[in-house]
């Protein structure tokens, strides 16, 4: 569910109502089922186990209830809120390892209210990894929209600090994990990954900046030696057209903003953030718990939708694929 | 022109073609009208003066000519080619100067080649700003599209370099030629320009940097007690969805891509690029010479065609204020 007085139970009530518009696989939310009662009349089920939440998906939204002793303010983050929402995560990593749920998506917290209540990773990305035995290194976050993948290769760090983080290491294992990504979770045979440059016009050879000569370009050419389709580095501002876009699968960024720009510029109401590397599939939608719209039923579920259609396709083809024994 | 080897002839008569269409105001060109005349058979006439131009123009193609004793072979640029477009730019100053020309546009060139002739600008922008007699300090460049406005702060310099660029007197100086310029150009009366932060979240109120607490926060409050009306810095991600776009006027960045990374995501082939702060009207399309298509008839004029109409509407605005005396 995510923080229980964001919009979390809202955008998620609002994609169950349209279960059979988009075809999603039932689901069941963990979480304070107050927080959905506060914002939505529409009939819930309190399950005891994820085992009966298939048969009550058609006719009731279940709920596996945490925190429920709790009372739900929309819009007013609380420790209390934070400590439910880390609880729910909790389980939810354990059930999708544990095979009892298919796939994990996550609501959005507040990590100002997680951090008050002991919180200590970056984000819940960093989370599920280690709950995974996967170093957050080796977790890779993808944001997706209908037409454009990106994956920022350095994230919450100062634009001063980027320059001395780019290294040849960095870049090739953040494009392996995509590659392998991108045929597990998407089923993209041979991905096609595009490397932005750092520098303005990619250095242009060197003249503004020199990490795409010295650094990108032979770690591309590494890539090419293991059979990865990395192309680049190029001018990161003629990526992101829509010709441009179409001539790969994901775009390779070297910090925060190069990457989310395009991303939320194209699709802020309905990009997917993906964790690739983990043993399981675990998506989110790309938003944050906007508190101030809270209970007001202004919220839109399409970035709700979309991960969690993301992740019952990528929960399907993990299943074929294993059945047949890929990786 | 720009380089006659390049599409700037083909995009300059495909626009002429439209002329109706776009309800265009006279235009002529300055250049080698054999470039002209390599790629497209219509109707040209050469002229000897500017004031023959407005005649010409519902009938023919007029052009000034400059270097017609070179040959063109499209796509194969030249040092000629360049001694040509500088020629025709040193000419289209003057012309714009002297008021013989309501505005001046300039079509693409080859930097590199014009660095082989000795041209010792960083490009076309600073060139005319010096023959304007303004420091290119003070001169700044915008990149407009149908759906937004931005200002790059920094532009051709390596990413590393960009913190330690960063000042208020910097941000100062672009934001009120900005506003100005707006003014001057669009007719907006109080214009609203949007800052980007530098860092992902801004810097997140210091923790993830802190140039937005340090230098744009305190330059912001500087601009409000001017009367400009400044608000951020923001989260440059979340600047450039729709809804966010509708809040401004013009988004002014602090590095390259920031700002070209939504522009050329949005307006790849329609985005015109404006000099503020200038005693004349400038403007460019905002792409290349793509001497790699030059010569095949591909080229889409649409950019041309916006930067002669921003050119046209930004030409009466100016002298419509100056006949009753506005700024």
């Amino acid at each position: 569910m995510g923080d229980p007085a964001g919009i979390g139970p809202e955008i998620i009530a609002k994609a169950w109502k349209a279960r059979e518009l988009h075809s999603l696989a039932p689901f069941f939310v963990i979480g304070n089922p107050k927080a959905i009662a506060a914002v939505w009349d529409g009939p819930i089920s309190i399950i005891g186990s994820p085992h009966d939440a298939a048969s009550r998906f058609a006719e009731t939204l279940p709920v596996l209830p945490v925190g429920e002793a709790h009372e739900v303010v929309p819009g007013f983050s609380s420790g209390d809120g934070a400590q439910v929402a880390l609880q729910a995560l909790e389980i939810g990593v354990g059930l999708a390892r544990s095979a009892a749920a298919g796939a994990l998506v996550t609501g959005p917290v507040s990590k100002a209210q997680l951090y008050q209540v002991g919180f200590t990773h970056p984000g819940q990305t960093e989370f599920v990894a280690e709950r995974c035995g996967i170093s957050a290194d080796s977790a890779v976050m993808m944001l997706a929209g209908p037409t454009l993948r990106v994956v920022p290769m350095t994230v919450h760090v100062a634009l001063a600090q980027v320059p001395g983080m780019i290294s040849q290491e960095l870049i090739l294992s953040k494009a392996r994990v995509t590659a392998r990504g991108l045929l597990r979770n998407f089923g993209i045979e041979r991905p096609r990954l595009a490397f932005a440059g750092l520098n303005p016009h990619a250095g242009e050879s060197g003249a503004i900046g020199r990490e795409e000569v010295d650094i990108l370009t032979p770690a591309l050419a590494q890539l090419r030696t293991e059979g990865v389709d990395a192309v680049g580095p190029f001018s990161a501002d003629t990526m992101f057209h829509p010709r441009a876009r179409a001539g790969y699968d994901a775009a390779l960024c070297l910090y925060h903003d190069q990457a989310l720009i395009p991303i939320k510029t194209l699709h802020f109401d309905d990009g997917v953030n993906i964790t690739l590397g983990l043993p399981i599939v675990r998506t989110s939608p790309d938003h944050g718990t906007a508190f101030n719209i809270a209970g007001s039923n202004q919220a839109d579920p399409g970035a709700m939708i979309a991960a969690l259609r993301m992740a019952q396709s990528a929960a399907e083809r993990r299943s074929a694929t294993s059945a047949i024994g890929l990786p």
